[in-house]
């Protein structure tokens, strides 16, 4: 497969992100080690990493130091493989395999994989408050807004209406934007603002505001991309069964939209995405991003 | 039973807590229910508070106003539910009740109780970052004490190590103890080290290292009269069963101390958190406090 720009950049990214993660577990007791390897096992397992590469992007456009990003978009992309981990348990979704791999409950077991989740959650927070190269007053609304886009009011809250969405009917696409925006869209969003934020525009300014905009366009049309794919995607190239959401009865942008109003949607969300961040400088990349997601087939 | 005056103190001090943590809850979105309801089951189940206790009494005695120690205490109360609730699962302890209820999984469902758990510890840390009182200097010290107490290096790490501890024999008490300051001791230090961050005193105060030495004191010896009262204590006063490590063949300090010594040892433990805070003004409370968790019947 020919690998575009975008995607090479992504690569690169990753990569640079995995090399910091990996540098948080150099002083890793030798008695925590079950633990330890049940964290690493999932943090360092690949993935797109698309919520650190816009936390660096967006430090960077922004004219700020990838030093400063770093610790940020680490905590990140913790707090995104936590929330795989117990995501994945069987009182959850159940699920054998991740990327390719076993579930870290698989691979480990239910209580380690629970403990592993709730350490790396735990531990963001301090990577994130331990950001040395912000003041403590950005330090500190890093965490609050990482908390908010996480916790009960974000991240979790959504998890909990999509528990709630397999029970029952939806009233309407209000219902389901309002799930996708918490369950998935407050964390991408935060990605984004803490870049901002380690270039050292805070949440009350434009960059900010556009950041923002462009990461809640770019998050919904990710996920609506993953509903028409689940449903005429290729299984191979995709590296997971489709068909699944309707055999699960699971409430998506197609039980709303056929096809082709939905690849109109997520276009037009995607637009409106490159719009907000036209303003700042060096935006391209962001909006090549945006337009790879959109086209991606797996 | 008469209550004496520390247990007068804590109640007091348990309801201050308990009013703070529910007014967490006022902005709860419906939609969001029955999260909520399962944080708040678990939250504001009671228990004796003696971490929000520790809080609050170490921001008097060193002049600090009730409001800054509040979040933190409020964090600290979140961070240790959420443990809880997490501990109680199948793939844990496997417990039905807790506090003569049942405990949040069995209540609700497991999904829920997972979730319920990671809300309360995500949205802790914003609580304690979000703290008004402080400035964002202390914030962000406290938010870094907080997720090292209660992460891989803290309590969670802890968890691990007695998970190893149930499958294979220990090979001393070194062992035990560091099970013990990782698994209990660190959130009931930073407990106390928080009190004198509201106050005004930071972690390398005198004050705060006087702290620290008083709750690792009492927080050992609280885990050391634990195993005795499940050695001779009387069940029905303790609200659950006895003889419940030995069947579950637990290593615990019954496994290196008679009831004698383990006492000896628990009593040395008070003396010494006594003295490390007797410079400290007004600290009778908290040695009244020390002198009651060791002398408690359950």
């Amino acid at each position: 497969m020919v690998m575009n720009k975008t995607e090479a950049l992504l690569r690169m990214s990753a990569e640079k992100t995995e090399c910091y993660l990996r540098a948080g577990f150099e002083n890793a007791e030798k008695d925590l080690m079950p633990l330890t390897e049940a964290e690493q096992y999932s943090l360092l397992g690949g993935g797109k990493r698309i919520r650190p590469f816009l936390t660096f992007e967006f430090c960077r456009v922004l004219g700020g130091k990838e030093e400063a990003a770093a610790p940020f978009a680490s905590a990140i992309e913790m707090i995104h493989t936590y929330s795989l981990i117990h995501d994945d348990l069987p009182c959850m979704d159940d699920d054998t395999y991740r990327r390719g791999r076993l579930t870290c409950h698989k691979r480990f077991d239910e209580a380690t994989a629970v403990l592993a989740g709730d350490a790396l959650l735990t531990d963001a927070f301090g990577v994130a408050a331990g950001n040395k190269h912000v003041s403590a007053e950005v330090a500190r609304e890093a965490v609050l807004l990482l908390s908010k886009a996480a916790g009960s009011h974000g991240m979790v809250g959504g998890q909990i209406l999509d528990m709630g969405a397999e029970k029952k009917q939806m009233s309407g696409i209000g219902e389901l934007l309002r799930l996708q925006s918490l369950k998935t869209g407050a964390l991408i969003r935060v990605a984004a603002g803490l870049g901002c934020l380690a270039a050292g525009k805070r949440s009350d300014s434009p960059e900010f505001a556009a950041a923002d905009r462009y990461a809640a366009g770019i998050g919904l049309a990710f996920q609506i991309v993953d509903d028409i794919l689940d449903v005429e995607g290729n299984a191979e190239q995709l590296g997971k069964a489709t068909g699944v959401d309707a055999k699960m009865n699971k409430v998506t942008f197609m039980s709303f939209y056929t096809v082709k109003e939905a690849r109109a949607y997520a276009a037009r969300l995607t637009d409106e995405a490159k719009s907000a961040i036209a303003f700042l400088p060096e935006s391209e990349t962001l909006c090549e991003l945006a337009d790879y997601l959109l086209d991606r087939k797996y």
